[in-house]
């Protein structure tokens, strides 16, 4: 397999949200959730995301726990993974949190379409990778990854680029926390958007786990292939 | 409380849709939820749908086990549940499934929008209820619905329905059989869609049970009032 074992790692509401209409992003789980979600993050290589998440949430990405940190850096590791935006446009604000925060590499992968004056600023800030036309071409970008020693890759949304990687065939799992809430709203981003499958495309998964964690549950699926 | 005890039941995808973006129905559960589905069903008083349902599966929404129905007669009900479409304009079709299918009694629920001529008859196949301007009063609705001797009623979507009886605080339960599908896709209808809580209107639940069943797991949240 010629790219990393990915993993889309989510906290959805009761009815497959991801936020809310305004894209406002909600607190839908607690704290034992956040901390298994910070204990990913420490054990992957790279984190994902999508240039949405970046402009509507401002992550960091960083891996929260000091003890974690300081754990990566004994094994000689940066004490965050490589964190890596999905930006087909280059639309990353340099001031980005992503950017300021933390120890670590960044990431940037844009496509042709992306500003050239634009990408020249990013190269002060990060690793660009320019691959595909008019949308970075995810399954050129996971090989790129795996090349440069990437073999973990954690995926943290959003709606648009998880599609992206799931209707290319490069996800091995989805871990969704359903929180105790629901948000309800056709213009609501959910787990998996995009243009969606038809009815003879449907991704097939299998259930590895469940288990329920505060007030809501925790299920492990895997991709079948 | 003025109203049926009220429990919407769906088979939804890993990504929380109900259906493909061309509002195909797919089979999303497999021989055990559906006879789950069905002793649902039999133990209510009433199946409510709204239109767009009815108009892209056109569901006969009968008891589909002999035996159940049978237990029914024996105690002296119809053999399948009043059917209720919520139907603000009356465009459901006269030959519907639902009409043509099954004993029990229907009811269509129309706004004073509905053409005249249409809700004429309709009188024929059903009894009408007339309540709300341009979409159908839902509160209203549920107190008439009561009056009329319906206790239990199970709600089958979609979700535009879904949504006006939560976001009208009319909903006690709801049990949802995740799949092990994705489905995908910003325009395919998910669990509860309409127009969306914001922020700080979020409707919270408990998580009353989890049960793995074949290859997905059935939740049953209580709506917290």
């Amino acid at each position: 397999m010629n790219r990393p074992f990915t993993f889309i790692n989510a906290a959805i509401s009761a009815d497959g949200k991801l936020s809310t209409k305004e894209r406002r992003q909600i607190r839908i789980s607690g704290d034992r959730d956040f901390d298994r979600m910070d204990e990913l993050r420490a054990s992957s290589d790279a984190i994902m995301v999508g240039i949405g998440t970046v402009l509507s949430d401002d992550p960091s990405l960083t891996v929260k726990s000091e003890e974690r940190r300081n754990s990566r850096k004994a094994r000689g590791l940066d004490e965050n993974p490589t964190r890596i935006v999905v930006d087909s446009k280059a639309r990353i604000p340099l001031d980005a949190d992503i950017f300021r925060k933390g120890e670590g590499l960044r990431i940037v992968a844009v496509s042709n379409a992306a500003s050239f004056d634009k990408v020249q600023l990013l190269r002060t800030k990060a690793t660009v990778i320019m691959t595909g036309e008019e949308k970075v071409d995810l399954v050129s970008l996971m090989s790129i990854l795996q090349e440069m020693g990437i073999n973990r890759l954690m995926v943290e949304g959003g709606a648009t680029l998880n599609w992206g990687l799931v209707s290319n065939g490069l996800v091995d799992e989805i871990y969704t926390f359903v929180g105790n809430i629901i948000i309800g709203g056709s213009n609501a981003p959910s787990l998996i958007d995009g243009d969606g499958f038809s009815e003879t495309q449907l991704q097939k998964l299998e259930l590895l786990d469940s288990e329920v964690i505060e007030d809501g549950i925790l299920l492990r699926w895997k991709i079948k292939q």
